[in-house]
């Protein structure tokens, strides 16, 4: 079987500030592309697919459209779960009847230990959960960390493992590490609760969701997907995609497939005239998502707003070796700032913040505050 | 054909503070079982099923799991249709599934002109909607007030009318008074934008939401179901319930079922002390969401806590006459009020209040509080 597998979408997601709906819906028109000219059989989206468990009414509307499209219309086969971002009880809704044109939306860990059935495999959809959900439904309370509660899960998974088949994990955590001798020490990985890689080694493949980077981790039968948007600076090197999963082959065969942003995220260094000037240059692209290092020293005035013009999309603004900044008022030695007296300095700071001087109820409130403040000084 | 008329279900409301899930699972428990019993070819929900546009996911699971039980676990139809608590765009999630198992849930007005035909009926379900939806959907700008709109959407309908067959609409808005013969006045009742009734004479029956009193009006052939349960004193006096419909006779045969609630919501009157001397006597239903009103006019302390003693779900307090109100400070005279100073003023009413002294630090910022405002008022 050919499965495409996708992971967080955060449908609601922001870029410091800027929508990115165009985005994620650009994204999601060449993951269609890709499944209808691939011809899979079916798309595997392995958590995440809203940014919040509260999503706003426009991330459901184009959530419920893209189910709509990718199952009712081109009649795609879709084994999700829900993701940490995702409310399990508002993504479940309409579920028990999804079925009936093979959409799975797996929201409850109950779900997990029936597997859906597809030609020669076997998917099992774990949906996230915490070690509390699986105390519960084992009803075993030393299920304390992930690790425990996972063993636990595919523990469970493997009494219904058909040997005559693949077998396919789509969960959504943070997998690293391996397994200790010592039961008593559990699993973290930079502080963050991890599951063992090779928990994961009896599956045939095991579609993962949580890291945004496909990268994240290098296994030949276990990976991220990561997102199909970059979502933050922090990836604004990495390569967005999809995998191609050919459970087929032994092992399976994994195939990338890049996806085209409209507008992409990088980040860009360099002087402040440098990059003003190239504001004419049709090999920059200045529509990007940009975050800018600059490396000059003096202050520069009214610097955002002058990169804005020339690139609208900027996310960030840094100095390399820091800057002097424009310390002092009007450029007064802080000997000269230390003579003026309080009430004095809160009217420059304000004219300076407010580009208009105090009016003269303000001040009188100004007087007053400080008056009280210095006399609870001289109390205290 | 034979239908239960319900609405107004609002998954989610509170009543002054208390959670009324139980009555609103108790009064559901109650339509299921009159619908079976009946044996009712579909259950018609006009609207509101929700309390607000975003319910929290208690209430998503549990209107959820209401849906599936009616209709995928008893098999009855089901025709609903947004109404102005529900968002339309969170309600419309699944529902281009739900048709397979007779699951027709409108949320937008494009659905309303697309009967959906039972037997030998016309179901038009048409979602709430305001005057701008109709005029985008007409691309007709002159459609400015709601009477105006929804004589437009009924013209629409009729188009669609199967003269073999019956036609019952099912809609959520305030039906009142007739259309006058001045088109240049909009009807409102009590400042409410109101559709004239005889807009519905074409109907053979009009099952309403919005309004929660089933008598609101009294046609033969249009009423609202009212909610299922009372979520306001208001209502205290009124029979919930669900209307049966039945088509096959001419006019419709209308049957009122009435729904039990488990605790009833009342107005009691009397003096505090013959209430509090209820408290052993078995023929007062001590349980009941009560709105007490006391004929004392002395003043009675610790009033509330001590009428929740006996009447656990008390909501409201009031008085017929005033009462004597526990004016002053431990019944000193205004006169000897005025002689204290502000700050033993200040110190008694915080006592009063938070039943212990001013701290140091916090007489110490009172004193300089007012002094501020002592010279501030000397500067004015």
């Amino acid at each position: 079987m050919k499965f495409l597998h996708t992971a967080d979408w955060h449908i609601g997601r922001r870029l410091h500030g800027f929508d990115l709906s165009d985005e994620q819906q650009n994204a999601f028109d060449q993951i269609e592309q890709i499944a209808q000219q691939e011809q899979v059989d079916g798309i595997i989206i392995a958590g995440d697919l809203y940014d919040r468990r509260l999503p706003a009414e426009t991330s459901v509307a184009m959530v419920d459209e893209m189910l709509q499209k990718l199952n009712l219309t081109d009649h795609l086969p879709i084994y999700a779960i829900s993701g940490n971002h995702d409310s399990a009880t508002r993504l479940a809704t309409g579920t028990p009847w999804f079925k009936a044109t093979n959409l799975y939306l797996h929201t409850d860990l109950s779900q997990a230990f029936k597997p859906v059935e597809v030609g020669d495999t076997q998917l099992f959809l774990c949906p996230y959960f915490e070690p509390f959900d699986a105390q519960q439904y084992f009803n075993d309370k030393s299920l304390q960390h992930l690790d425990q509660a996972f063993a636990r899960v595919v523990t469970e998974m493997k009494q219904q493992f058909d040997p005559a088949k693949k077998h396919v994990l789509v969960a959504h955590f943070f997998a690293a590490g391996s397994s200790t001798t010592d039961s008593e020490t559990n699993l973290t990985v930079g502080g963050l609760a991890a599951v063992p890689t090779d928990l994961l080694a009896d599956f045939d493949y095991v579609a993962l969701g949580h890291l945004h980077v496909k990268d994240a981790l290098q296994l030949p039968t276990a990976r991220y997907s990561g997102s199909p948007v970059k979502f933050s600076l922090s990836e604004a090197s990495q390569k967005k995609g999809v995998w191609l999963v050919d459970t087929d082959q032994t092992p399976v065969q994994l195939t990338f497939k890049a996806i085209t942003p409209i507008h992409d995220v990088k980040q860009i260094t360099g002087r402040f005239a440098d990059l003003m000037a190239t504001a004419d240059d049709d090999n920059v692209n200045h529509e990007d998502y940009v975050g800018v290092t600059l490396t000059d020293r003096q202050p520069i005035p009214n610097v955002m707003a002058r990169l804005r013009d020339v690139f609208p999309r900027i996310v960030t603004l840094g100095r390399t070796d820091g800057f002097e900044p424009q310390v002092g008022y009007q450029g007064e030695s802080s000997q000269q700032i230390q003579q003026k007296s309080p009430m004095t300095l809160l009217g420059d700071f304000y004219e300076e913040v407010a580009k208009e001087p105090l009016s003269p109820q303000q001040e009188k409130w100004a007087t007053a505050a400080l008056k009280t403040a210095r006399e609870e000084g001289e109390q205290a």
